[in-house]
């Protein structure tokens, strides 16, 4: 077999891998490289085989997005946790058989291998050297299309009538909900709260009440002094490769008390700060009509009523609006709960975080609420400091999640995989009750290894940051040829990790990788009233984006997001789910066809390639 | 005489060049270089030596801005130019013989040797090479005194209550009135005078009528389809290197007859919907508080009425407000004038461009509107392409601008002398009748040759862009020296002359040049509704700006401004005028006093080795 054959092959075998875990959990793998893995197999491609994630959508007007009315019944299953996944059962003796209800999830055995083979590939120096030529092929070959018919494609945009960049939709696809104001708004709620709540009781300090007035007092401050300089909640030349610092800055003026007043869900007045200061995010949104976020509300996994407060929390301010749509984010920090004994081991983190969501969806009315809160989430995502090491390696050989109980953290591959083997089969159940799906939508590839880019590229719909597709060919050639889209901050990595200019979202973007722009916080990241406008003009500025570029992120944005089918014909066209250019309604997307085309055309000569490598022999 | 003395002695003289053009035309050199230059001369330098424009002061409430009373009387006196420099007379037999009245002009002859010394000065090897050392330290020291003190700096903004760099004083020292709104809003603008206006006669095409219908008709057009794309004004990759092609961007939808409706002074409805736009984005100013604007508008010289409809313009729709300050921009575009025969030489263009304001000056009342006009006038700005090529070399054998009458251009130097010359002797006229006087703003240094800032060195109170600094080690320092405000657009020159990334404004900040932050034309570069922001945003991300180097800058952008002494006062502190830490009101400013001090003893050392330099033998 000759290299050519070898690397084909290969890639081949590693976007079957991405298929079949995509459709056990009900996440998107484009028609196109379907329709070539079939050709290959000699099978013929049915538009059924689309496997799509299920949202919710928007209520219809007089719809109450709260009601709780109308639930499916309960079904009775029990739901428990073995081996660090939740299985359904039918009742509680076929729980204490382990004779679950028939719903197909990944197997680890075989996930071990797949990765496995994966994990090799990338080393694998004829796949490194054919995906590496590939890419630098798609870089010319852009830059070509650019020369050629750039002119083409304004031509195209021009006659479009109505439609610019300033009114096609955009979706700040990352962005986590405690850092999703900025900092001069975070200040002016800060001062306004003081001055109409100063007597209020908002804290309690070991027993005792404290009012606003002597909460500030005690932290020797005054509102009417603070300022964005004091607060201290911007990410400075000070957090540049120092996460540690960076996540200091989420307490304004360095006082957690503040955090927990003003930022958290869960304190003495029920987060209702917080709740308001989101629902002015909202309205922002809302005023400037064609913006919408996605906010990342967390779960910790440290108390199995985390999730019913939350969704208290949602429910009592009403939090909703038809801009936001709602992720669930869970940070990767075992070590310091188990550090602290909050939990006995692993297992028990996994069981509090998908427990309540399993028994919510068998039963609905016994948590109207969380029932409710649910219908409104999207996805689920994993997020730390990618740049920690753990010494661990995820194998058939480690621990089961019930049996890790030291105090170091899992792996990042091992979070990973039994985030989306839980995520896989929660909606397996959701979808046979005509429930809304999840997707896993983690931060990867953001800092540390290669391999967290590998296991999401097996389990996750679509990833934030992925600057490390950089460093391995193979695996940035795997990613565009799936298509998996990528949320990318440049402004959080200039703080953060990456210099600016050395971001390489518009080498990306030229190879034709699915990228979409986003903020991450704009609390600590951003200066202006209107944060993904200013990451999308930074953008523009500095790689100097043509109007077709944006909206063709901007087209990516809605695409990867969490909207409903509803709200992405309304926004894309009714074509929306067809690759090339029948799935771009210009009239909506103000993004050229020639550009589709462009696209289309390239990603099928890729595939094609890979077929002839693979039946050559 | 060793190189080190013969380099100090050139830069001396140099700078006493500057300091002599400055007094004359009553424009600003900084206290502590004259304090250094007296000491070389064994003369006690005295607080009265200050020279200082004088601006308008902001009108007090219930003040009318428009009034045209109490103008002082008519002097009776004669104006008339004479090889291009408009000369004051008692009467016409003055005149006549050329008896002038003694306002104090710079001479010719020794303008030109003064030229030709800094010419051979900026080119002498010991100069650059002590200059270019001398910079290269000025970067080292900023640097060391970053690690060391960044920290301190930020320390003491934290303490400083109730300003950071939202709320303090920003000016847009650089900005075009027909291009002062960003693309989305004149597109607004556009649609909704349709909407009003459709049947309103606007236009009037070969002595016909025409409403708003029929002019959109005429062009195939239809404002409910126009978008920023068709609209067509924003700079893109187009326009890189093509100031040609980045001039016809002011033409909507390249319709020049949308300019002339929208963006002039001077059409079918006198105006109404330029000042509309202006008196808009002025409101957006006044909204956002801290924000003021120097809007740069035309006199073309082509004819002595200019003035006087601009000024009728200004009154009739009564475009004031206390976030503007007005300069007038002359653009440099001679032998389009002369080719259409609309001037026949030279000197009849000066003469239009300064005889109309010595009249006005002479007898206020003769032409009232004007007369307020002028009141609200702070700079005169020269315009056009640097990188234009004028093949003449100005000298003293130079044709008078009279005997001009060729088609081609004179060069950057000539216009910028005479300019120059005519606004001192305006200003000396002022002064004496206690009047504002005009400062002298130009583009300079955008591209072309060096020795544009060689001539702005000698005349200019302070320069836009500045770019090629980076070419001369010399000039770059003697602006250092004499503190010569530059106001820097870096968002432009990333779209006409040089990529955001390579652009010197950090250079020049750390070395400790006067920088500011400026738009030039958010219609062409902008994309958001604050362009300001945008700008300071921008620059803050790429070049990771402290908060304590934004708040420098946003002071020197108050500081080069034509805002009054009053509103300075108010915005940056009593002692604004007094150099170092003394003059820095750290309240108003949000700028640390460590840097202040830092910036002072820098400056002072740099002039004292100067002196030693001078003193050696």
């Amino acid at each position: 077999m000759d290299d050519f054959e070898l690397a084909c092959k290969g890639l081949y075998r590693a976007l079957t891998i991405r298929e079949k875990y995509m459709r056990l959990a009900f996440q998107r793998f484009p028609d196109t490289p379907s329709q070539f893995l079939r050709k290959i197999e000699g099978e013929q491609w049915k538009p059924e085989d689309q496997v799509l994630p299920v949202f919710t959508s928007p209520p219809k007007s007089g719809e109450d997005p709260f009601c709780t009315k109308d639930f499916p019944p309960n079904l009775g299953y029990v739901a428990r946790m073995k081996d660090g996944v939740i299985y359904v059962y039918k009742d509680a003796a076929s729980a204490d058989k382990h004779q679950p209800l028939n719903h197909p999830g990944p197997d680890l055995v075989t996930f071990i291998d797949d990765m496995n083979f994966l994990i090799a590939l990338i080393a694998q120096g004829p796949t490194k050297t054919y995906t590496h030529r590939r890419l630098k092929f798609l870089m010319s070959k852009f830059n070509v299309h650019e020369m050629l018919n750039e002119m083409e494609e304004m031509k195209e945009l021009k006659k479009n009538p109505h439609r610019d960049f300033y009114n096609c939709r955009k979706v700040d696809t990352h962005i986590h909900a405690a850092a999703c104001m900025n900092q001069k708004h975070l200040l002016r709620f800060i001062k306004k709260s003081y001055r109409v709540d100063a007597d209020r009781v908002v804290h309690v300090l070991k027993g005792k009440e404290m009012t606003m007035k002597e909460l500030f007092a005690s932290l020797n401050l005054h509102p009417y002094d603070l300022t964005v300089d004091s607060l201290d909640v911007h990410a400075g030349r000070q957090t540049f490769q120092r996460f540690d610092k960076f996540n200091a800055k989420y307490n304004p003026v360095g006082a957690s008390e503040l955090r927990d007043l003003y930022m958290k869900t869960e304190n003495h007045i029920s987060g209702e700060y917080f709740a308001t200061i989101i629902k002015e995010v909202a309205s922002d949104l809302e005023d400037a009509r064609y913006q919408y976020a996605e906010p990342r509300l967390s779960i910790y996994g440290c108390n199995p009523n985390e999730w019913t407060k939350l969704a208290s929390w949602f429910n009592k301010h009403r939090v909703f609006s038809p801009h936001l749509k709602w992720m669930i984010q869970v940070p990767r920090i075992y070590d310091i709960f188990r550090g602290r004994n909050f939990v006995p081991h692993f297992g028990k983190m996994l069981e509090n975080i998908f427990l309540p969501i399993f028994q919510a969806t068998i039963d609905p009315n016994s948590n109207p609420e969380l029932s409710v809160f649910l219908k409104h989430v999207t996805a689920f995502d994993s997020v730390d400091d990618e740049s920690k090491h753990s010494g661990h390696m995820f194998s058939t050989k480690s621990p089961k999640p019930e049996e890790w109980d030291i105090v170091k953290s899992p792996s990042y591959s091992y979070w990973i995989y039994y985030m989306y083997a839980n995520i896989a089969r929660l909606n397996q159940l959701r979808k046979e009750r005509g429930m809304n799906t999840f997707q896993f939508r983690p931060h990867c590839g953001e800092a540390g290894a290669v391999t967290h880019l590998l296991a999401c590229f097996m389990t996750a719909d679509n990833i934030s940051h992925g600057l490390n597709l950089k460093k391995s060919p193979v695996l940035q050639y795997l990613y565009y040829l799936a298509q998996v889209p990528i949320a990318m901050s440049p402004l959080s990595n200039n703080s953060l990790f990456l210099e600016y200019n050395k971001n390489p979202l518009l080498e990306f973007h030229k190879k034709g990788l699915m990228v979409s722009l986003s903020t991450d916080d704009p609390m600590q990241f951003h200066y202006t009233k209107e944060p993904l406008m200013e990451e999308y003009a930074i953008a523009a500025q500095v790689f100097k984006l043509s109007t077709c570029d944006m909206c063709e992120i901007a087209r990516n944005s809605v695409l990867q997001s969490g909207l409903s089918a509803e709200e992405k014909i309304h926004f894309l066209g009714t074509n929306y789910l067809k690759d090339g250019p029948e799935g771009n309604d210009i009239r909506k997307t103000n993004l050229a066809q020639i550009r589709m085309a462009y696209r289309y055309e390239t990603l099928c000569y890729e595939l094609n390639l890979i077929r002839e490598g693979v039946m050559a022999d």
